[in-house]
């Protein structure tokens, strides 16, 4: 008889259960051929008082792997491995008697060359340049936790956790309607609405939508890279146009409509990604125009609508869109917390009805419970007032950021004041390069590494995105100090 | 003078701001040609006694409109309508008035003909045949709401809250691998886990991964039609082959696999959807070995795994794998309650950071929050629990609802006691259809839809999959009674 007591294991402290340890065994000795087609089992009794298990336990065991197919009993004979199970798996199974998850997949697959993996951030006590990120700090987190405590707890919410539509729960989808048409002149109902879980799934779907493969679609000659990555990795073909003060330049574009046919441009009206300049008005009605002529989708995404520090903002395309070209895309995460990922594209019925399909088999649906609360958050109130106080804390912020980089560093940038957003942006004296800066930075437990992603094609604007919003006046007056000491640094280089 | 008092209406009542909405009045004006390039102003004292309104807010609105480039102001002249703002604007919009969104986008966009819409549930007195869902009254929502609650006011959550990782909270993976790795037989670390938003993401990435535009994978004769869905989406080539009480028949596969390039098969081992039949041991191992020779993928959905009556579920194939030909998908969705969006894909390490990519240009990342909250409660020993609680109704349901189908319709219908899942599959006697069914049955407040989704290829099986989970015994009482009326009523249209 095999030697049961030594080549089987059994861990009474392990969470799994006893018998399915037994069965687990067994099966790996079948498998590698320790006991063959054929070979008897030895009986319950026997068995548990060499293992020192419960005689139950090897009967369950035995019954489980019978049921499984491994073994067979045979009246007043005994228990036996199965003779049905293929003698070359055994053989197979010798050669193969590996423990642990293959490192590699045994198939192979696609990967996409212009999507980029995520970047793990390391340190607390490092400060890292962002893109121009909300502070999380002052996220309204307990207010939220209330709301949504209340939701759960509440019996008719019963309705609401079963499977439900990929459109977005319909209250909030009236609310947001009722909101942007307050704030940013629309006229749209609910049925102009999906709630996505945040802009990039809008820019995902609308991409899906307007774009196959070969498909033209415009944007800047500096764009938001996400935004290009996404129609990349959808086969489309980018053509780009120049941005200057006022935004992108009407008169490349009425060149590129003239030549070629235009699916869509992706535009950032508010404040252009990354230059944070914004589409004049002008501006705004000629493509409004030239997208009625051409029949080419304007893709309008009002990332940081809600942060403007001196004036209104100008009414978005969408607000003058009667010809029903503009795709308006937005999301509550930058005014609250990105962790809560609620958006909405925006858009007339048919595009809303045919993307809310595809996000079907995307995901399935958003989170209604998340979706309800922010609905409340939003009837009551609550999301404008908190706008407003953060935006009152961001502008201070970036008076303070705006004065610093003066002060300390303008002989080796140049910027404007930014009248809006979560970021300036910076741009580097001609002398120096960004690989050398953000080498250098790290000693200073400053980390800049999205430099690349703002030039992708390499005309060397030299520019970057520094996000102040995320960081307390103490944190800025930091940030400028160990920048300063940087660039000094490089400037040692040269 | 434009009569100003009579064609601009401000109220007070509105939400909207004053200054904005005169703001937009004016621009209208200027839009429709009322207010010409050139034209003069009133002055701000002249139009805030004309209108009632303060003087400020007559002046902030004329900043706003001169922000925006509307308007100038010429020092001791006035204020005019700015010579920029083209004239063929003014003429376009005086034809197109419109004050409401159009009702059609003003583009052409692709539909995807083989991804079917949602359609909404009605009345609430109305037992809606489904697939095999949870019921949702079970959820443990008020436990769920808590540990949420203190997830979210704990000082340490703030890192959470931020943008993170496209692959989901570190601690969840290993509390899933750790979970899947117990109940499962997995030997897997949480590099092996991407966290999803539920089975159909998985099934969406996997699809993104392995198949381009005519790859082929193969499926059930009788299949999950989601799954099928999605990979036509995707450009996919469907292979079928026959289902029968022991699963997916290899010789098929065999002969496919010999004659044609596979990409991969999609199996649902545990209980094939929709027939509940179990993928013996046998064929299981004969599969794995057919993906090691032809390197293809093996996607395997685990829907139902922790919903088994009788025994121990057979070890999914994902245990067995030694050359990671799995791609092993589940939920907690079905475990708890489908708004809570939280399952997992399994996968080699390189296949995961694969999917976390694309994942990440989708929806951007999970919802952090309600991972961590997830991540105490499988920890804690909860999931377990509640997984144990809701599988003792489950199972007296099943128990009554096949003890009263046999009483009530069996002259209709065939089926067999499903030893886990949430569903039975039932096969109506072809001298009847579904269709008159579903007809007749609305008349007693029994909602039949998805009948057709579960032939796909019309071959006549008759069968549709009846879940019992989600009701209580009451309601299964009825459900059966009025199934009866139902069949006795079509009985007689033969």
């Amino acid at each position: 008889m095999i030697p049961y007591k030594s080549i089987i294991q059994i861990n009474k402290e392990k969470d799994t259960a006893i018998y399915l340890q037994l069965t687990s065994a067994f099966i790996g000795l079948i498998k590698d051929g320790t006991l063959i087609s054929g070979a008897k089992l030895p009986s319950s009794r026997t068995l548990s008082q060499l293992l020192e298990i419960h005689r139950k336990t090897v009967l369950a065991s035995y019954e489980e792997l019978q049921l499984q197919g491994w073994i067979t009993t045979v009246p007043q004979k005994g228990t036996f491995v199965s003779s049905k199970v293929p003698i070359i798996v055994q053989k197979d199974f010798l050669q193969n008697k590996k423990t642990t998850k293959s490192e590699k997949a045994g198939f192979s697959f696609y990967k996409n060359k212009h999507l980029i993996a995520h970047e793990e951030k390391v340190a607390n006590s490092t400060i890292y340049i962002n893109d121009g990120i909300p502070d999380t700090r002052l996220a309204p987190l307990k207010e939220l936790a209330i709301i949504y405590r209340n939701v759960v707890v509440k019996k008719n919410t019963l309705q609401f956790i079963n499977y439900g539509t990929a459109h977005g729960n319909k209250d909030l989808r009236k609310n947001i309607a009722k909101y942007l048409n307050e704030t940013r002149g629309l006229k749209i109902t609910k049925d102009n609405v999906l709630i996505t879980r945040g802009s990039q799934m809008g820019i995902y779907l609308s991409a899906k939508l307007i774009l196959k493969p070969e498909d033209i679609i415009v944007v800047g000659d500096t764009n938001y890279i996400s935004a290009d990555r996404t129609f990349l990795n959808h086969g489309a073909s980018i053509k780009r146009i120049p941005v200057d003060n006022d935004g992108l330049c009407i008169s490349s574009l009425k060149k590129l409509c003239s030549e070629n046919t235009i699916k869509a441009i992706y535009i950032t009206s508010h404040h252009h990604h990354p230059t944070t300049v914004t589409l004049s008005a002008e501006r705004r009605i000629k493509i409004l125009q030239l997208a009625e002529k051409y029949k080419f989708a304007i893709l309008e995404d009002d990332y940081d609508y809600d942060f403007h520090y001196n004036h209104s903002p100008i009414l978005p395309l969408a607000s003058h869109d009667c010809n029903g070209n503009v795709i308006y895309l937005g999301s509550i995460c930058k005014s609250v917390a990105p962790v809560f990922r609620v958006g909405y594209m925006i858009a007339t019925k048919d595009v809303i009805d045919e993307a809310a399909t595809r996000r079907k088999y995307m995901d399935r649906q958003g989170d209604a419970l998340l979706e309800i609360t922010f609905s409340k958050f939003i009837a009551s109130g609550d999301l404008q007032r908190h706008t407003n106080k953060v935006l009152k804390i961001y502008k201070e912020r970036r008076d303070f950021f705006c004065k610093r980089l003066k002060e300390e560093v303008s002989e080796f940038i140049k910027f404007e004041i930014p009248n809006g957003g979560m970021a300036v942006w910076v741009q580097l004296n001609k002398k120096y390069n960004w690989g050398d800066v953000s080498r250098i930075s790290q000693k200073y437990k400053l980390v800049i590494t999205d430099w690349k992603n703002y030039d992708p094609i390499n005309s060397g604007h030299n520019g970057m995105r520094f996000g102040f919003a995320s960081y307390t006046i103490e944190e800025i007056q930091n940030l400028v100090l160990q920048l300063k000491k940087t660039f000094l640094e490089v400037k040692k280089l040269k």
